[in-house]
């Protein structure tokens, strides 16, 4: 099946890039614009896959780096795959070790070939190529495949940018040589090439080119989030976005709070994932009205009400704010839990109502109401205070 | 009503002292024996309220003396009473903040009138009387209140020892007349007395005779496992059994391992609470055919079957035991959840098996082939080697 089957638009804004579809994947449909909650290491942390499967999740993300180190990609494939080790049945993008190449760069040495990396929970050197990384998400069973790339810190000077963003293209093109021969083909298995390009205009048209000529079932932009400020991130996602090819889903890695995803919608991106409904449960925080509170602040002690009244998740239907607000404060495992599943059914929400409004062909009164209200809350890239422990880039 | 119509005993082992009975509570019957899992805070740490109903908990434990320090104890009365503020409905007995009169000794101090601890989380006194554990357990909503008592560490003195078994006794007379002046009676509200005595004879009878001419609704044996040797425990607590009401519910605090509680059943106890099931699996440790296992262990790396084919939680029917491993060594908070309902349903397994098998006439058998069983895996004090971090006495 050609990708452009897999991949159906149904309906686009009339006042923005946004568009709604559908990935049409043999482990169930996609609809699109999808968030992605993150589970590196083959469980979205605090949360069991048939809760995921409750709150509505179409697609998740597990990291194949990761995963090949612990427990091994190897030992997974002995197991039947990794939806079977999980005990999630919907489809898995599975992302490649790219960002480890970046946030673990002191540890990891780059060539043609690919990147070694000596594993830091694991004291092992890992050694991934372009190849290796197809056949490690093979045997993973991913749904939905990265290839190996190589995105650069911001700050990163105009050669080096220019030398990795063209070695990251040339092993897109090995990978999807790699895949082409293992039979790795749509609709059962998908691969999205990722642009790069640092955070230079003329690098991410070039990249967004190169990469958008190879036969990829969809496009990422990656290597943004990467410490860069806000308006960067946006001018560089837009140019990219509208560099990418229309037909395909795009895919904005790593992104982000509600408005800078909203944001992204309107710039005609299709996918995202990020690990902040999760860690910043872990953290306390908690998203109301689109808006991230910390459950410490006095105000919930003894709140009666839910947490947020028009939420219909399990933290909100059964218990007073204010056991939330203990539970966190007394740092019980029970509280990151509640709050996980809280901000993770708030993320998914949040995509159907971006997606009804696109298909009701009122995107743009959503996203300038959105913008309004919480642009009042602080920039979209630092939650309210009180954050405490918010770190949006390290390792989730 | 009188305690005897609250608590029945309807079949008894013919070859140990073993019964089995029900306790009949306004929120619900409680078949004994019973384990109750522990949940100090509000929480039976990583479980939800709703886990525990369906794994078929009947009563839970909480701590009075530590929801009085966080969140208040007057804050959870304004709440609406502990079991809204958790969302669990069955009864909740509440352990009084005697056990911390022991375990934070060095911050406390000890009058006729009561005790101050100095509270190691929030920094701040808290008083303790015996009538004001009465009123905080009021407050709480409690169905089985349990009154202040002042345990000593094995090795105390007798000089001491006799000392603190008095004032245990003084006070125990204390909480009746103050639960008598506010009207907490059966069946709505329980209160049992705790024999104290450390580890002499004479002490115990002295106290059990004491604590036992008191208008209690039942009778815990308090002050054991309290560091002192596994055959010490069992011939104390076996004496204590012995020497309180036969026709009132008998509660050995604090108690235990698989094989203690099997001993203790045979020696007349019905009552019990242990943080082990939950403890246990925050260190990777899992019970399997009555035995702790380590789940670091590499025999189960590569397990593709149930961690306890036989066992029907969530955690054995829906994942290999292979990903309980790996959740376990990447120290993922669904490792400790899914080990916690495990091993909680374990515990609520076996109290089961024990009633079906004292009510069929086959208890003593029953605990004969467990203790063949398990005697073989190590001490009943220990589990087996490879439990990393287990210690059985520090608080939950």
């Amino acid at each position: 099946m050609p990708a452009d089957r897999v991949f159906r638009i149904h309906a686009r804004c009339p006042r923005t890039r946004a568009r709604a579809g559908v990935l049409n994947l043999p482990r169930g449909p996609v609809e699109t614009p999808v968030f992605m909650p993150v589970g590196t290491l083959g469980t979205v942390k605090a949360l069991t896959a048939g809760e995921l499967e409750a709150l509505g999740a179409g697609l998740i993300l597990a990291n194949a780096y990761h995963l090949h180190v612990r427990p091994g990609s190897e030992v997974i494939e002995r197991l039947g795959g990794l939806h079977r080790f999980m005990a999630w049945h919907r489809p898995i993008l599975t992302d490649s070790g790219g960002y480890q190449v970046f946030s673990l760069r002191n540890r990891a040495r780059v060539t043609e070939d690919g990147v070694t990396i000596n594993d830091p929970c694991t004291g092992e050197l890992a050694e991934l190529s372009p190849e290796g990384v197809i056949e490690i998400e093979e045997r993973l069973g991913s749904d939905i495949m990265m290839p190996l790339d190589q995105p650069v810190p911001y700050g990163t000077g105009a050669a080096r940018t220019a030398e990795a963003t063209a070695r990251s293209d040339r092993w897109a093109a090995r990978a999807c040589v790699e895949r082409e021969r293992r039979g790795l083909t749509p609709p059962d298995r998908l691969l999205l090439g990722i642009q790069q390009g640092g955070f230079s205009e003329e690098l991410r048209l070039d990249s967004a080119r190169r990469v958008g000529e190879l036969p990829f079932d969809g496009y990422a932009v990656g290597g943004l989030s990467f410490g860069e400020p806000p308006e960067v991130m946006r001018r560089l996602s837009r140019l990219s976005g509208d560099a990418l090819p229309d037909d395909r889903p795009r895919y904005l890695m790593g992104v982000g709070l509600p408005l800078d995803i909203v944001r992204a919608v309107a710039d005609g991106m299709d996918m995202f994932d990020c690990v902040l409904p999760t860690r910043l449960a872990r953290h306390g925080v908690a998203f109301v009205a689109d808006v991230p509170v910390q459950l410490r602040h006095s105000r919930w002690r003894e709140e009666n009400a839910p947490l947020d009244p028009a939420c219909a998740c399990e933290a909100c239907a059964l218990y007073p704010a204010a056991y939330l607000a203990h539970l966190v404060r007394a740092k019980e495992i029970l509280g990151c839990r509640l709050l996980s599943l809280h901000n993770v059914h708030y993320y998914l929400r949040l995509m159907e109502r971006i997606r009804s409004a696109i298909a009701a062909g009122t995107f743009g009164a959503f996203a300038e109401d959105i913008e309004l209200r919480t642009a009042g809350a602080g920039d979209s890239s630092e939650p309210e205070e009180g954050v405490s422990g918010w770190s949006p880039r390290t390792v989730d």
